[in-house]
């Protein structure tokens, strides 16, 4: 049975459920950083999902790098799934720009994160929320 | 017109043209390192594709991936379309494992690339188009 990594969870918020993945919105507010985890066990690799699975996840990608685009215009997305430390299946959405903290590097292993105020978590939440299903 | 990214060039060689992408090893031996390049001019996202070349540039990545799965059983697959200095659309499909040099950090930025002997070269894109075509 699925469950989400406890370590996915510590670091993360639920922003809404779709279809095959749930939305997560990472607690580092250094950037607009979303998480897609396919709510499937036991699954670690994207090739590891059957075909209508990977369909639907590539659709899930897409969408949230729109999103992501249309919300912030941010110079560049980065996509990625790496797993490397959870190995759990779970895909990095993030907007960057040249005057963020990693900028031009990845995000990954660098500095330490910054969490979000509730009220700013609570604002990004609703205006992610209203733009999936406006 | 489509044309490859100079510093993509300076770093890579062609391994083979796919379908939508064309397939190339990443010259740093450190790593089994395929970046696929779909060739389609002025493109830097991936939500920019449209729907055929999405699905088609998914599935390379899902072919990719379980090509590097299967020829060297890797701890991990890391996927990511970064493009934070290339801004032309590329997808990295990395083989990682615990004893690599990043591990388990990223492997982008960090340290520098070896280059392969001529021979190394020359056998693992022989291995890759052997797998890709048979």
């Amino acid at each position: 049975m699925f469950s989400l990594h406890p370590r996915l969870k510590a670091d993360t918020f639920l922003v809404k459920k779709l279809q095959t993945s749930s939305l997560y919105l990472m607690n580092d507010c250094r950037y607009k950083w979303l998480i897609l985890v396919p709510e499937i066990a036991d699954l670690s690799e994207l090739h590891q999902l059957n075909a209508a699975e990977f369909a639907s996840v590539m659709n899930e990608i897409k969408k949230t790098s729109q999103l992501l685009a249309d919300l912030y215009t941010p110079k560049k997305i980065n996509v990625g799934a790496l797993g490397n430390m959870v190995d759990q299946l779970h895909i990095h959405v993030i907007a960057r720009n040249e005057d963020d903290f990693a900028w031009p590097g990845p995000v990954w292993g660098n500095g330490n994160s910054i969490p979000y105020t509730e009220q700013l978590r609570a604002e990004i939440t609703k205006t992610i929320i209203n733009k999936l299903t406006g």
